[in-house]
C-alpha cells in the first residue's frame, strides 16, 4: 500500500486527508494514508528530465528491474548444459503468449547454429518424388498461423518422487506458447508426391543437429495439423527454437516438435528410435514400459501465488491465476480449491479455450492470512478431468518420468509464502 | 532453389539425380537439381559437434542472422531521437503478434524508468473518493486479457504528401499488435466511486514522464474496453512501452495510449490539451482542423513483397501476404490488386478477424517477371471499405499529418524488387 516515503511535505493542500490509498476500499490489509505520499505530492526526477531516444535499443530487452524473469536452470537434474533443460519463469507471466526470449530451451546436442542460405529440408522414402526444399522453397507454400502450447514430456516429470522442486518455473515449466506460421506438413508430403495409396504410414522426423532426434509419427497426425514452422509471434524462429524451420506437432509431446528439421522420410512403421524407446515412454509399476504416449493429457497449474510468486500486499482481495491446456482440445473448465481438493470453485476462463493453446483462469477471492492448499484442476472438451497425483500412482506406479499430469499443490502459510508440498 | 556449391561428390549414390529439388513443382523458376547437393550428401559442422548450451542465454535475443530486423528510425523526420518515433519491422514479421522487442516506440519526453515501489496511479475530480493505487494495488483487482493493435495517429503520415518512404516498415510501421493483461479501467473508476450520476462526462489522462502527453478521453469510452495494462504479450512492459503501466485504448490512436500513467481525472469536459488540439488534429482543405478523431479507420498493407522484401527467389509461386485492422471492429474481407486497382481478388484471411486486433491476410498466387502494382483494401463489420488515396484527398485535402488510411501500392518490377508509388 501507499507509503509516506518522509521525504517531504504536500505541495498540494488539497490532497492531504482527501485522497485514500488505493487499497483502503480493497480490504482489511490497507488504511488510508495518514501522510502525503511525496511520490504523488512531489515532482519526481522522471518526470523533469528527459528519458531514453528511440535509437537506445534496435531490438529491446525487457526492463532491467524485471530481470529476474529469465530461463533458468536447475543444475543438479542433468550433466551438463548442453544435454539439459531450463524453465520458462511462468510464475512471473501473464496472459497466455509466452515471450520468445523466456521460452523454455530443451536440447539433445545444443544448439546450433543454422543460416537460411545452409538450410535444406529432404522429403524422402515412400514418395512419388523424393524433393528436397530450400528455405525460400519454403516460403512460397501457403502458410498458416495458429496458437499452440509446446509442453515437454518430462515437465513435471521430477514429481513423480514426492514434491522436489519449490516453484512453478521448476514444476511446470517445460512449457511455452506461441503463434506460429507454418507450411502444413501434409502440403509438403503432397509435394513430394504421397498420395495415401502406398504403404507410407508413418513419417520419420530428424534435425540438422548432431543428435538428430529422430522421431516418428503416424501418418494421420502428420497430415492432420502438423506444420513446419518458420515463424514464433511474429518473427524468425529463435535459435534454440530450431531456426530457421522447426516441426510443429500439436498437442503432442515437445520432443516431437523436431528442430532444425532436415529430413522426413516416408516408411511403412516406426523406426523405434531411441527417443521413442530408451527415453520418452513410461515406466509402469511392474517394470514394462509404455510406449506411443504422445498426447499430453489435460494440466494446469496456479501459477501465482506460488513459491516465487508469494502473497505479498497483505490481507483482503487476492487474484489467483494459473494456466491450464490439452493436447485434446479446448480447456472448458478450471476449478480452484483452497484446501488441497476438499471443496472446488469453479475459476474464471480469461477467455474462451482455444484448441491446444494455453487457456489463462483467474479466481478473484479474500484472503486473511488463513492457511491454504492450493490446486488448480482442467477440464477439456473431451470431458476429461486432471487426475490427482494418488489416482496417477495407481495407474502408473511410481517409476515414471513423463508425462506427468497430475493436480499440483501449493502450501500457501500465513506469512504468504508458498511451498510446494503432497497432500494425501 | 538449391544449388550445387561445388564441395564434393555425393556420398550416397542412391540420391544422384534421384532427389529433385524442392522447387521442382513450384514453377518455371525451379529445376531438377544437376548435381548432388553437399549440404544434404555431406556430414556439416553444426551436424557432427555439439551447439550452445542452456545457460547461454537467460533472457535470449534473435539469432545474428536476423540482425536486420529490428525498429528503425527515419533521422530526417524530427529533430531529436528523444521526441521521435522508430518503426516496426513489419516487412519480416509473419502471423499477428508483434514481439515487444521490435515493437515501435513514440515518446514525447524519452522512455522514462520508473520502479513498481515507485509507481502511483492517482484517480482524481469529480469522484466520491479520490484514490492512489499503488502497483502492488493494481495486481488486486480482476484482470482481463485481449490482444489489440496500437497504431500511432501519424502512422502513414508522410505519404499525405506523395510516395516518400520506400518500406512498408516506413509507411506502415508505427503499429504492434499485443496481448495485453490489465484492470478494466471501469473498475478503477467504480473504486473511486464513480457513479455516472455527476457531472463526470470525460477524464483526463496523464503519464509520468515530464511530457505527461495528457489527453481527453469521453467516459463512454473509458468504461467501455479501456484497460490499465500491466503485461503485454505476458510479461511485464517494456520500458519503452510504459513500464509498469500503461493504458489501453483498443481502436483508437496510440497517443492515447498513456504510458507510465500517473493520474487520471474526472472531469465535466475535454481539457482541450497541446496533444489534443495542436497536435493529433486534422488540417483540412480550407484550413481549419478537425478534432476528436480519435478512432483509427480501418487499413492495411502488403508487407511483402515490398520495397524491404523484394521477390529474390525467381519465378512461380509466390505468397503476397499482408496484415489488416481497424479500429472499428473486425475485419471481414481484404483484397488485393496487381494492377493498381483495376481489378482486384479476395485475400484469404488466416484467422477470423478479431476485435480491433491485427488480421493477417495471404494470397497465393504465380508470378513471371510482370510487374504489378500491388495494393490491399481492408473492409471491416461495419461495412467500411479502405479509401483510395484519391478518395481520402478529396475529403481532406493535403494539409493532414494524421489519419492517413489509404491504400498503399507498391511497384514490384520485373526483377523483383519494389518501390513504393502513386497510382492515379
Amino acid at each position: 500500500m501507499a507509503e509516506d516515503t518522509g521525504r517531504g511535505a504536500s505541495r498540494r493542500a488539497f490532497l492531504k486527508g482527501s485522497v485514500a490509498a488505493g487499497g483502503a476500499l480493497l480490504g482489511a490489509g490497507a488504511a488510508r494514508a495518514a501522510e502525503p505520499d511525496p511520490l504523488i505530492t512531489e515532482v519526481q526526477p522522471w518526470a523533469s528530465g528527459l528519458g531514453e531516444g528511440v535509437d537506445a535499443t534496435p531490438y529491446g530487452l525487457p526492463i532491467r528491474f524485471e530481470d529476474d524473469v529469465i530461463r533458468r536452470n536447475v543444475e543438479w537434474l542433468t550433466a551438463d548444459t548442453i544435454s539439459s533443460i531450463n524453465f520458462t519463469p511462468i510464475h512471473a507471466l501473464d496472459g497466455t503468449i509466452t515471450p520468445a526470449g523466456c521460452a523454455f530451451e530443451r536440447h539433445h546436442s545444443g544448439a546450433i547454429e543454422l543460416k537460411k542460405e545452409d538450410y535444406r529440408l529432404m522429403i524422402n522414402g515412400l514418395v512419388d518424388t523424393p524433393l528436397v526444399f530450400t528455405y525460400a522453397d519454403l516460403e512460397r507454400f501457403p502458410r498458416e498461423n495458429h496458437t499452440y502450447f509446446l509442453e515437454c514430456a518430462a515437465n513435471t516429470g521430477m514429481e513423480w518422487a514426492g514434491a522436489q522442486l519449490n516453484g512453478a518455473q521448476f514444476t511446470h515449466g517445460m512449457i511455452h506458447n506461441m503463434e506460429y506460421s507454418g507450411i502444413p506438413l501434409r502440403t509438403l508430403l503432397h509435394e513430394a508426391g504421397y498420395s495415401g495409396e502406398t504403404e507410407g504410414k508413418w513419417v520419420y522426423v530428424e534435425g540438422a543437429d548432431a543428435s538428430s532426434n529422430g522421431r516418428s509419427i503416424p501418418m494421420e497426425k502428420a497430415l492432420d495439423d502438423c506444420l513446419v514452422a518458420i515463424k514464433a509471434n511474429g518473427e524468425a524462429l529463435r535459435k534454440e527454437h530450431g531456426y530457421p524451420a522447426r516441426l510443429v506437432v500439436p498437442g503432442w509431446e515437445g520432443n516431437m516438435w523436431i528442430k532444425w528439421i532436415r529430413r522426413i522420410e516416408v516408411m511403412d512403421g516406426p523406426v523405434e528410435s531411441r527417443e521413442e524407446t530408451s527415453k520418452y515412454t513410461d515406466t509402469l509399476a511392474d517394470g514394462t514400459s509404455r510406449k506411443w504416449t504422445w498426447v499430453m493429457d489435460a494440466k494446469s497449474v496456479v501459477t501465482s501465488p506460488s513459491p516465487q510468486s508469494p502473497i505479498t500486499h497483505g490481507h483482503g482481495p487476492l487474484v489467483i491465476t494459473g494456466m491450464a491446456w490439452s493436447g485434446h482440445g479446448r480447456i472448458t473448465r478450471v476449478d480452484v480449491s483452497k484446501d488441497g481438493g476438499k471443496t472446488w470453485e469453479t475459476a474464471r476462463l480469461a477467455k474462451q479455450g482455444e484448441n491446444k493453446a494455453l487457456t489463462r483462469f483467474y479466481l478473484e477471492t479474500e484472503w486473511n492470512g488463513e492457511e491454504m492448499f492450493l490446486q488448480s484442476r482442467a477440464m477439456d472438451e473431451t470431458g476429461y478431468v486432471q487426475p490427482t497425483k494418488a489416482q496417477l500412482r495407481e495407474v502408473r506406479g511410481e517409476n515414471s518420468i513423463y508425462h506427468n499430469n497430475c493436480i499440483q499443490t501449493w502450501w500457501v502459510k500465513e506469512n504468504g509464502e508458498a511451498e510446494n508440498v503432497e497432500v494425501s
